[in-house]
């Protein structure tokens, strides 16, 4: 029941960006329906998962009493990918306190007024936190790109501006961590006409999501760019197939635990004028 | 009374940080007590702040009307510099309508949780906007490096983050003036004696100037260093000369005359359809 180690999960991360001699990524090579991370044993995968998570409640009380770190988790996708169902599943366990989510939808006016980084800088972690971003600044290299809202040039301009601001939040002690979650285009056909035949479901479905799918291909090929583009060093993209729910959240748990881990977190020394102190 | 030209204004910028081959950069080489924007008669230099800071006023009506651009000054210098005095003399005809000062303090707790330009970010203009910085990012490579809290390669980092921050902000259409108002040594005691001896002034005396002006070699030095770094061909210093201050408001109005004269701004062009329209 043990999870695939560090080598299994390499294979899905993208970091090479800055490094010329790499094989160009190829989004397109990755299979959305595999299960890399799967026992075979889906009741066994879901204990997985359930365990991962407790583990990860465990860490995060770690980070935020250790208070070195910040922890920026983003999680992209096409819609129905399961961004949502991420949250709960992996990061479900965790306490509130020191944990946030943000849903990034589309900017208001006064978000438009300034550059996009500006609401997105605003809502990343303080020490010891974690964050976790539903959709992010990568909408901003896609959205745009796919309406032919901006040209190539400035495409090219945001990335750039993108891996510099995410290396500056690196090296101010933000772990950042990105995972772009991968479906086939039958698997969100289905996933779309359940959300249409479920009442519990349908509040999830809007008009947009049909027109968007339109644009499938476009999108598909946005995200390979941007993902080729700004899988850095500092902060890598890791690919993750999605068409199955229990292998994704395996996954993301499996990947989340292991960059915490590799933290090395530890509680504070205590105060050395504290130590042996008897309370009457 | 006409006020020098462009070249005038270029002999004190410095952007040339990227370029390789240029000398470098030497604060110390120009005179605090230089007056080249002066026309050598103080009560024709006075009215000319005053006309310009008047063309001032309108242009920034201009700026807010046309929304095209986000202007960032910022106004660097050591205590008793004048930068209060600037915002007065130059800034003080603006209309409130688009124009903010932000006076930069230490860092609270809640702002040391996150990276130092976090606090700086959520504070730059938006559309149409004027923001000045009384102080700014650049005292995180004053004060810590003064004190010896990060060390050189921190500090080196921290140019490297400034400047992409700064062409972030450029790239997505801000203006970025920055100003290091340089006085004296000797201007200095004299300016921190009047506080003292003045009980209109004292309540801007406070005791950490005077701990600061011990300090006043390795904080020239500091000044030195961040200055020829982060002189960037998007965002270069302007050296102020600023023992005289009439002098100063001279020369910054002039060059936020010129810089603002740049944009070509103009207002934004009446919806066709609004076109002759007669109200009844």
């Amino acid at each position: 029941m043990a999870t695939k180690s560090a080598p299994g999960l390499a294979g899905f991360q993208h970091r090479t960006a800055l490094d010329k001699r790499a094989k160009p990524f190829d989004l397109y090579a990755i299979d959305p329906g595999a299960t890399p991370f799967s026992s075979g044993d889906k009741v066994a995968d879901k204990a997985m998962v359930e365990s991962l998570a407790k583990d990860l409640d465990g860490l995060q009380d770690l980070l935020w009493a250790d208070r070195r770190f910040k922890v920026l988790v983003i999680l992209q996708g096409t819609d129905t990918s399961g961004k949502d169902g991420t949250i709960r599943g992996v990061f479900g366990q965790m306490s509130a306190l020191g944990v946030r989510t943000i849903g990034w939808k589309a900017p208001t006016l006064h978000e438009r007024a300034h550059d996009y980084l500006w609401r997105i800088h605003q809502q990343v972690p303080g020490d010891g936190e974690i964050v976790i971003f539903n959709r992010s600044q990568y909408e901003d290299v896609l959205v745009p790109v796919v309406n032919g809202q901006i040209t190539k040039e400035q495409k090219l301009q945001r990335y750039a501006q993108i891996n510099d601001f995410e290396r500056m939040l690196t090296g101010n002690g933000t772990l950042v961590l990105k995972f772009l979650l991968l479906i086939s285009k039958d698997e969100q056909r289905k996933r779309l006409q359940a959300r249409l035949d479920d009442p519990t479901k349908m509040w999830k479905f809007e008009g947009g999501d049909i027109e968007t799918r339109k644009h499938w291909k476009a999108y598909q090929s946005a995200y390979r760019d941007a993902v080729a583009a700004t899988g850095t060093p500092w902060a890598p993209w890791t690919i993750v197939p999605a068409d199955s729910k229990t292998h994704r959240n395996l996954m993301i748990a499996t990947a989340m635990k292991e960059a915490l881990v590799g933290l090395k977190l530890r509680y504070p020394p205590a105060d050395p004028a504290m130590k042996g102190v008897k309370l009457k």
